[in-house]
């Protein structure tokens, strides 16, 4: 019974985090005027791709396998990047903020997982998800530092490209 | 040319708040077993109530009002609640983890509001966003450290419904 929903949880998280990889490509793609985040961006990709292959090797230890069918976590991130998309030139603010809680539904979504897999004695699972969890909190925090900095930039090139616009 | 984007920047948070106002109605309504995450639910209800009107007070100080055309925001907002609705059995979770997701969206907002603001030489604005994101700093705290209770609880009251029905 428990296991039942430790298995849909998982594939939940496997699901975000392919979201996940289409989100910070965009994103990516975006930032080529700020190097500095695009550059955290970029690196969280990777790490991205990592949590996906640890989130299929706990299913596959619990003998499943990812759905390839996108559920209600792989749509809600693909309409929150179809939605940051749809605002006009403060998309680089937009995105960072939409990325910023994105991290922090990965955080919150490996919480859970947890206490799941805790209840289902699966120490194995719960490790892999305890580790993806340090990563998550680690770039929520990068993305949150970096908010001000970004805002600043974004509003001085603003400026700037108005000025020479006049 | 900065205060441009502080007043857009406000208008997003004030659709924001109305879609935080809804979204917490829906969770509340929902969590009639879990009176400890509802009492939460209900008191950040009445914060976010007065967060909405401290953001109106901004708008006005700068000559402006709430739109009450639906923005990105709100939209992205509206359908995560939509998306959450459409779960089964598992929403009081996924409400959770969502809920926790949007405090941080907010967080996020409120950081680069309080950059745009002190860009823009607007103490009194800045003060009233910090003021606010303290509240869902906090807020967001709350959440996540009942996700592994909650979690618990869920799978609890689920594998007794089970065998009730047996």
């Amino acid at each position: 019974m428990h296991r039942e929903f430790l298995v849909k949880w998982l594939k939940d998280a496997y699901a975000m985090e392919k979201a996940a990889i289409e989100l910070l490509e965009k994103q990516a793609g975006r930032l080529e005027h700020y190097p500095q985040l695009q550059s955290k961006v970029q690196d969280h990709l990777r790490q991205t791709e990592w949590q996906a292959e640890q989130v299929q090797g706990c299913l596959e230890r619990l003998g499943e396998r990812p759905s390839t069918i996108k559920n209600v976590m792989g749509k809600f991130m693909t309409n929150m990047a179809a939605m940051t998309n749809a605002t006009a030139n403060d998309e680089v603010i937009k995105d960072a903020i939409a990325g910023a809680s994105f991290e922090h539904l990965e955080i919150a979504s490996y919480r859970s997982l947890i206490g799941a897999a805790e209840e289902c004695n699966e120490p194995e699972i719960r490790g892999a998800c305890e580790q993806i969890l340090q990563q998550e909190i680690d770039m929520a925090r990068r993305l949150e530092d970096h908010l001000p900095v970004l805002t600043g930039e974004f509003l001085t090139r603003e400026e700037r490209s108005m000025e020479a616009k006049r």
